[in-house]
């Protein structure tokens, strides 16, 4: 088991986030930019809604992705995010096993 | 999904230890008191095949225990530590489900 991506996960909001954008269109507003489901969700609306600044978010945000568990996409001077299911089902393998 | 339980997680020294108390037999010594199956192991050899101070496998003995993974029984002067399974197996289910 990757201690990184336990760390990862062991944060309220960080939880809160990768469970939101699980259903982003049952979350979030429809974006001009980005489709919510093929694009994933911008940085922006994220940190509106967990009600903390943008580099907070930001953090938090960078955080899972250096783990893994989201991806970033850069379109125009956005950066909008979903979740990396592929990477979410090996962790969670891997956590039934590892311990 | 409980935070707290990740953050027990969200250590290499005790996802280390948890491994060990997986297989007793395997990875510590015969006790003289304490039957390491049924009653557990000893605090003091958890630290030294650490290799950390006593108060130091202590701690994160005491946090694996608040979070409910280990417990502890007293035979004499020296505390015994084994995983609570029931509780571990509720753990991954949660896991595999919650995000």
């Amino acid at each position: 088991m990757e201690v990184e991506v336990l760390k990862a996960l062991a944060n309220q909001r960080r939880l809160q986030i990768l469970e939101w954008l699980r259903d982003p269109v049952a979350h979030f507003p429809p974006q001009v930019d980005g489709d919510l489901e093929t694009d994933g969700v911008c940085g922006v609306l994220i940190a509106q809604k967990l009600k903390v600044s943008q580099p907070t978010a930001g953090e938090h945000l960078k955080v899972l992705a250096a783990a893994g568990l989201i991806e970033g996409k850069r379109i125009k001077q956005w950066v909008f995010y979903r979740r990396d299911e592929d990477r979410i089902r090996e962790v969670k393998q891997a956590f039934s096993q590892d311990w």
